[in-house]
């Protein structure tokens, strides 16, 4: 089993950015944790940032067959992109989506996503830990599918 | 450290109501499932279930004190209920929202939950492991709490 | 055949609350012409009120086996209520949603119901005849659904 | 007593015109159940069908004299027709809406009717018993009138 | 003349929940405090709490009779709350509607009382001389009544 | 000079319908007045009613060339009718919109017109009045565009 | 028979102010105008211009006594202005509200007014004719008061 | 193959109407260039005009059988009529929805079609072309159908 | 101590000015009321009315000084007015906002108000007892803030 | 002549992309059948994807010169991009909007675009023949403005 | 060259009042340095303040003649005065809105002008600097207008 | 002391684009006197354009370090961005928004602003001259932050 983590725009620059919000962990520094958790659960992970829309729309495009999985933190994108939406749903991968923030407790414009609809699941607000929880949840999702 | 886990309206039919929605998999099973965790990463569990608003306010009134964490699956008083979101500011335990389904891919007035925002974070979409990854997601707010 | 009418909050002051609206029969009036009715048509009736949002979906719970349909006037909670529209899902028994004013004659908030679009249908406006008519619509539903 | 039923546009092509919504029965067996119906209540019955929203216009004019009660299914008029509202608040006879399908259960923009705020009551989503109970109803509300 | 003060969802907190908005004192000093008001003014008071709607509206409904004027502190029911907004409007007792915080300066969703619009008034933001000064409106109501 | 005075729905049932709303004057009386007031001042007029909307529509079109100005009531038609609107707009002739009662002082959907952007101006409010200054307001619409 | 003309900010600089929307005529022209047709009519009439909306609401207060009916212009705070509106409610003499352009061909936020609905009636897109078909309506609303 | 054009209200004044947006042709020369392209497809076409809702409703009714394919320009009824909606649903005819002008380039209003979500597709912007290529989109929409 | 009472547009009109509303003191007699209470509070006061919006701003920044508290019943410019509420943040007094009538029971565009988020509470509904309500509130307030 | 084909994010997907949406034909398979069509029509055609909102702005800005005609279906960015429309009126090359499936029986967030307002029309809902129509609107619009 | 600055309600507390927000610099000080920089640029200026919306829509119309631009920070008004508005359309000189504190970043009803759109131009957010960059702005905005 | 200007989609085609919105003068015209005003105030400046959304927010986040402040036209992404958004509050530099044209004058979409809230301020609507005047800003601000 096989799991892609993607992060979207200013994910980049974590540990620096608004610490207050989004913790003082840096992106290379969850990618290890996430490693460990998924090393420990005999799982196999590929971690990718991007700052542009269509990027991550390829990526995700590209995900069908490689991975069995796709664990997204869109960051901004998670507001304004009908693009990313639609390539979640053109290759039919389970999608979770992450945050490291509770987007809800936040500004009126991160409390909708454009992409949680068409998205196995939404696990937000744990920080480094909703990173973690995804592996858990990656591996559990795809199992249920498999029994199915 | 203990957990109280509080399971709103109708939850108690779950594995009989919309199997399509929420799994056949019945509310005490669920709870087995998520003592068994518990056990495991060594953390005390109450488990309840009403339909009454009110007597879930009172149980989160209660919870200070005796319990560490809670986590809530408020069910359709998720977009409804003022009071049980006065609640949990009132007792300022760190709070849990969970929901089996993933609320976002269903009716436009689910998309609004008046709770999330103060709760440290959301798990939704995985049915049954949205109870089982909420306990390590307890697990790790308490830890970091005890550190800060 | 055995019909559950429930009755929201407030409906037990009928007779004496507001008679321009609700009229001047009482619910025990109410449930005395309702029982001729049934008996007429050889329907067994249970006749309940209650102002606790979660005891009305408590009953809706219970309704599942002992009772075919279920007659319901919501009364205010036709307005705030998802947790009575879940458990209207989730018993899948057929529901009649009644009411004895015309609530799209009144103020604008009355004009949506978070009920109705899981009942089988509506009848409103007609007063204590609002009931009387259910009885016999509560009747064609059921027996419509042993043909089909 | 003597009821005039109204039916708006396409219900001339019940029976044919999308069965999953609208049922098998055609307008002219409507009419021919309504007549029995009406037959055994003693009340005297006229059945008519238009596309056009000012002959429905028009004919409900008209009815002021030769009728007591106007029983309208405006089909899609319901949502869109001012002039049907003017028409009704005009000739001050009651009139009750009625619709085949639960219109709460569809499309949003079926969820508002500009004509109940001036009619009696509304019975929807009963199929044909629609209008057999709309017998029912209309002869109970001419009673009352009478009384008053 | 006696007046019944009724008190919603989590004021039982009061004194330790959230001070930096609802003050130090508890629910019994503000008791207290009113008592000596009243008694001062020659009035009876009764004072109730209840986190639950439905008690609530059944003790709304059972102050006709043996009060003279109700006091409502419905804390987050006065946002949510058509239930409570009928039960005052069915009794036809004089109600007053008091808040200890200035419920304007809070969240956009505790601007609207669905509950003023059948109130004789409004008293918000003065912590616990809220309760007194609706002691003395409290009078005043029913002396204004008695003269007319 | 010739003014083409056109009716829309239940504008024909003035006199009995509503007369607290819409006056005791019948079309017919309030045809005689404003045949007397144009030919005073020495201008033909046409005046017309009708139900339906299409009909409004070819009066509309047919009114070019043979009148010079258009004074509309277009009564419910005015808050639904793109096709009225399109007609003036076609024809090009100055159209006036005019009403017998405030429509600003009724329910909200009557505080819009369609039909007012495309028209020259509005007169409402006055009764039979409005239809009076209109012939004037006519005039010297026409007075201006000769001269312009 | 007395009519006091109130015109409200801006309007002191027609006929240099926006030709295309205004015209040409400067408001002292416009006051000659309504003079001669006053003067005709058997009329007296007060004419006067304000750019303080406290100042009008001044006017229309003292205009109850000395005067009949009030011809409002309020210009621009016919959409902003409560204490306008307040003002007319408050003298109770019958009010025209009056425009020199077709308000409902121009910006949203000029198609809703504040004033319209404590006033009898609107005239709008005439020009300088606009307050010449004033004078007339005002003496025809005077002569139907007086009547009834 | 046989296609039916129906043209709805004011379309019958194209080529003198508002040429600057719907053009200087007439819809007669429109007609003769769509028989002239149908001719070469080699299909049968109808073409109709109506200015009444319920005519084209009727129309729309009656193309069950004779044809295979409805080309409608509904003009204003495009963005008010649910009964032309209702009626393309009831007979089943696959329909285009074709526009001389951009409409999405127009009044907010013209954004919105009641009709596109149960048609085919649309086809706006093109002028006479609209109808041109809707002849060669009617014939690939029947040739699908077909081989399916 | 001393307190300002501010009174906005119309209030001058108080006695005559639709009394069914606002009742049938003048402000004259309030004032007397309320120097009284005031007297009796060892309280001096100062009370004024202003229609102009520009001339309650100036007063309530020249309140800083000689004033402890402000009592404003800024009437119609409740609604509309960012530059009373910017007087108010800018001069730092403790603010009570007063209203004879219970706003919240007219029309919806009273529900809102620009400047009780500025407020430190808000008293309405009780007529003339609202100024002396505040009077002990305005006290209380004062009373608080000098021992914090 | 020569038409530029531009596609959006996640065409490239097209024959494995949800068929039921979007059918079976990948965008190869498109590209071969315009250039079948164009060939015919003696027209020059190039064809691109890109999910790179900014690499679309940047083709249109460069197809100023050699091309006569944009063809684009901007998929996602349709209903998101500023930045494509504001391209698109800064080269001022005549653009035709399409779409594979129709849009509006599709979600809400589908039915608003952003560029169709800049745009000469829309075809929408034909599958692969709406980039075949689009060949042909292309030569005819090309030409008239020619012609113009 | 002459510039007209006018500044709106509560400007005059400047210095005083919420320094967090608008610094702690006085109106007369901001004169001071608008005087010295104006100076240096040859540039004649005239600096006022008015609580009154009315007195500051009287100076601006007799700004056409002795000022050739308007600098205007309305403060409060810059959301509420249709009146200033149009005042600024009526005489048609260059006005540039400025204002001390970055309005976006504030709250909601901040963020909309109703002055902008008839302005030349926006500066904002740069405090004291805001009226001297509008020194600079001014003088390049004439310049540019003699030019063309 | 070095100014990092960027410029959004679109501005690269500036002095072809649409002149009569944008001007005459192009992007690298711009560059030479931004850096001419810049060296006369000895400030470095970097001036760069990018359709990519991506690239403008890498290039924002590699400010922090080499810049003092960013002087920002984001362009068409100033309305759909979230991602510039949070780069912005991410870098924590001072950063001004800039506007060639006065974007609240043109389409209602370009109103609002996603990037102000997190901006020091904004300056629109100068066509090049925004640009100069934001190095004057962007020296004041990056000046008064020094200070503090």
């Amino acid at each position: 089993m096989k799991i892609l983590f993607l992060n979207g725009p200013n994910l980049n620059l974590l540990g620096q950015r608004e610490p207050g919000i989004y913790g003082t962990t840096s992106l290379a520094e969850i990618e290890v944790r996430v490693r460990q958790r998924a090393a420990a659960a005999g799982v196999e992970v590929d971690f990718r940032q991007s700052n542009l829309e269509g990027e991550l729309v390829t990526w995700i495009q590209q995900a069908r067959g490689p991975f069995d999985v796709i664990v997204l933190n869109a960051a901004a994108y998670t507001h304004t992109s009908v693009a990313i939406r639609d390539a979640i749903s053109a290759v039919g991968l389970p999608t979770l989506e992450i945050h490291l923030s509770n987007v809800h407790a936040r500004e009126e414009f991160r409390h909708k996503s454009l992409i949680a609809p068409v998205c196995v699941g939404v696990i937000a607000g744990f920080g480094v830990n909703s990173y973690i929880l995804a592996v858990e949840a990656a591996v559990s999702v795809t199992a249920s599918l498999k029994i199915a």
